[in-house]
């Protein structure tokens, strides 16, 4: 069974997913500028938001690239990864409401950290249904950055109940790591074509 | 004319339906965990359809696998199909809000059969298309799953007026005896590919 | 240029469309059935709107695959057919949630007779780029059932302000008369392939 | 790595902000045409970014026609791209409810003026991929008709405060300037097909 229809539904899913979190932005009542001011922790959540669920799709590319087939099993690990990704929009419109205090700011990692979790049991589904020969397999390695990204959730979550602002920090920092769209793949599979 | 159409056209609307159905998780007034909990139903309630359209879309996938050429009777089987499928957020939301009581349960129920009897509806038009030898047709077989997911469901919509949890165990019992995808269709292929 | 980007955006747009329209049933406060009475205008006008919404995907279907090639003009025609298709789901909320009255029975029938009026220029702008002579422009040959169903709108329009119930008779009968998938096509087609 | 994927994850993403904005026309209480009224200026600049986003649509598609290869940077300059569109129906929305006035209408021109150059970001990155000797290079060629836009974003914002009409205008203006699909792209593209 060919990767195809997953790719084209996972993309519909992380679309829809994306443009949902800006109807969170909600059309104020008044007609200057300053009615924009209470939007701005929205809309600085929103772009946090975009911006992961980009690197999900960036790297959810790169990964379905170095796949050659698929059976229900990766079906099912792909939908648990959407399963927590249409949770983002949210966990972003409770913490954009209330303006990054700590009972949002956890439930907004848990979420990230459980969308994580999800997305690296996609990556062993596939390599195990691959074997630990195939491109897939060497592109991901030791998986540094994946495992340090769920470290940081790990130590952010609680941390949002004594600093929220540090916890906010390491989700930026967390973003801004992965940025770098998944070069490893990209690598790996640049001398087979 | 090939399927290749039909399948983009419904994973559009699956995916649609499934993220739609998020949209009922209000963001909540309050900036603590306790204001969560009411949530906490609709949360299930979202959990159980998303696995349900998740069944559907990976059954989706397989059926359409072994189907080799489409029609416009197929097309509105098809599109059938969907209607069901689209009245599952809304049958959600209001069990959800109304923490599974008795009226909302059964509608709940009336849906999944109603979509369930359109599925066995498209999967018959496709074989009667392809013929009695055809790849699906022998895939499907005398339908075991099919039949017995109609039957519990038949049984669960009354059941909710007298007992509404066990109506919620059958839906759920459902759910599980599909988690595991079509095997039969998939065998059936194998040795084709 | 290749058509089967054009299809891939009109699936989104109108797989958005039909499902967008199930928000207009909104959750009812109640838990009893009785509590589902007064959404049943809306659900009714939701059935109709749905099935116009899949004659319109059916025969967009079949009509580009008759069609080999586009350019620009196709492209906007194409949006021009989308853009008022886009206002079935509010044309169809104002006439559900107000029981099927003179003046949104009048807009519907006004959105619908724009809708087929858009579909036939996107079928001319489609023929005049491809000849007199062919696929396409000999399936629909005189347009019968097209010309017909403009006209019947054209009566129906004007009705809805002196008998609105005939007006609704008259979009359930043009619905009726395309439900029956656009068999001239297919037969034009089926020699070629 | 083929563009495929990415025109389809854009084609989602535009097919849904299309049809989101719809979600700003309200139905109203009343069932006359009178309570109708009150949504024109709302229809209108729905209709404004409906042409704006049909012709970023249309010149993506040309553009990425004439794409041949993507990285990892063309993914996120499109990313970029997609932020700002999904910022129209918001903007949209605040011009339309407050009847054009000088704050939501500078607002629409910063959001027109952030996309263009979210725009001309992917076009460079595109062409920097490819080379300047590239089919989408020459297609390109000095971009008078994408420079003259800018500038007259420029112009539109900032004169919105002293008279908003003009700055509507110029809008206008623009999207008619771009309603003629890029014929440089087509015609480059012509005589290598």
């Amino acid at each position: 069974m060919g990767s195809s229809r997953l790719e084209a539904f996972s993309d519909g899913v992380i679309a829809i997913i994306i443009t949902i979190m800006v109807l969170e932005l909600k059309v104020p009542q008044g007609a200057d500028f300053q009615s924009l001011w209470p939007l701005l922790p929205v809309f600085l959540s929103y772009v946090l938001s975009f911006v992961y669920l980009g690197i999900y799709w960036n790297n959810h590319h790169h990964m379905l690239q170095a796949t050659e087939r698929i059976d229900g099993r990766v079906l099912w690990a792909n939908l648990h990864l959407l399963f927590w990704l249409s949770l983002i929009p949210f966990a972003t419109g409770w913490m954009g409401e209330n303006h990054f205090t700590a009972a949002p700011t956890a439930l907004y990692g848990v979420v990230l950290l459980m969308a994580a979790l999800a997305y690296v049991g996609l990556q062993h589904t596939i390599i195990a249904r691959q074997g630990e020969g195939s491109l897939l397999a060497q592109a991901v390695g030791r998986d540094l950055k994946g495992n340090l990204s769920l470290l940081i959730y790990l130590i952010a979550v609680p941390l949002s109940f004594f600093h929220n602002g540090i916890s906010q920090g390491l989700y930026v920092l967390v973003a801004l790591m992965w940025l770098i769209p998944d070069r490893r793949i990209e690598k790996a599979i640049q001398p087979n074509r």
